[in-house]
């Protein structure tokens, strides 16, 4: 299946790579993924969250998620993880763009059955959602681990498309008295809140 | 094609609606969305940049490229638009989540060919996009219009999706001593960086 995905640059070629590094790197910047898949000739965009664990991209819900029911039985789909890194001013709204990093991998699923296997990848999953928690939950019971479907995407039909730095503007949009530049945007940390029924002296852990 | 289109809620449908105010708010407080749509049985997950007009979502890119050609044609597409609010952090690896609002567009884009409807399309993305730029920049030229493809998915078949609040644990894990709460999540702007070729004496607008 994967060798007919068409993942050639037509536009912008300047902006696309097949490097294998560069889409680790956009992968693990990110926690939430869109992952699109056809059910009946209609295609469906869902958020997940997701984790990469070597060259494979770890997705994680409900056994009775009619989305992991079908990602599970290995149809055609595609995970894009997009950053969003700014808002580009050029001086025409033609040139005006966004900086970006976003990678997709197309492929098939398969489901994680093993049991060791699938601890192993909720662990992968909690360590890159939440780094550091780990150590302060309890263990996951037999019956919370049967009622978790895990799914296995290789990272191997990938591209990566990335927008960087300043405007590009046309030569003769040049001396427009008007300001360009970018507004970088990032997606940040508040301050955490304490569930309301926290015990009294529970502190807040250092890896928030 | 839309009546067959599933968007009922199966699990967790308190987290789900059909409300079309929310569905705008959602729409409404983003300025990427995700757009999905099969080609040759493969699905992609496009990242585009989208403004909502009315009852519908606008998308434009450039006549040469394959995605708007896709979209252009009318097959089946689905529109995503995801706010990543907070990491939730309960007692237990399972119970552990995400606050975010997601709201799902199904149906079939159409090409906007009037040039009145194609310039007031581009005068909304831009508003969008970049509230008060538009004022600021000289009107597209014929060529420019000409090179771009704009497309109008209506809002008619849709669905969204929130999490919110703080963790849902088990009974039986509230003793834990361990922290819970939600690490609250924004997408903020960061400081403008003035293009290198700007002319002296050009200030930044207010509207950054």
């Amino acid at each position: 299946m994967t060798q007919n995905i068409d993942t050639k640059f037509r536009r912008e070629a300047d902006r696309g790579s097949h490097d294998y590094e560069l889409a680790c790197e956009v992968l693990d910047a990110g926690k939430v993924c869109h992952v699109g898949f056809t059910m009946d000739g209609q295609p469906y965009v869902i958020p997940m969250a997701y984790a990469r664990l070597d060259g494979q991209i770890l997705l994680h819900g409900s056994v009775a998620s009619r989305v992991m029911k079908t990602l599970a039985s290995g149809v055609p789909c595609c995970v894009t993880v997009t950053h969003f890194d700014g808002l580009v001013y050029a001086r025409s709204t033609f040139n005006s763009s966004m900086n970006y990093r976003s990678t997709m991998v197309f492929g098939s699923a398969r489901e994680i059955t093993d049991p060791d296997e699938k601890r192993a990848s909720i662990q992968s999953l909690v360590d890159h959602l939440m780094p550091g928690r780990r150590a302060d939950l309890r263990k996951s019971t037999p019956q919370e681990l049967s009622a978790t479907t895990l799914v296995s995407l290789p990272i191997e039909t990938f591209s990566t498309k990335c927008r960087t730095g300043p405007p590009s503007d046309k030569k003769t949009d040049l001396d427009a008295q008007v300001w360009a530049g970018v507004v970088p945007l990032e997606l940040v940390k508040g301050e955490p809140i304490d569930a309301p029924d926290i015990l009294p002296g529970v502190e807040r852990p250092e890896y928030l």
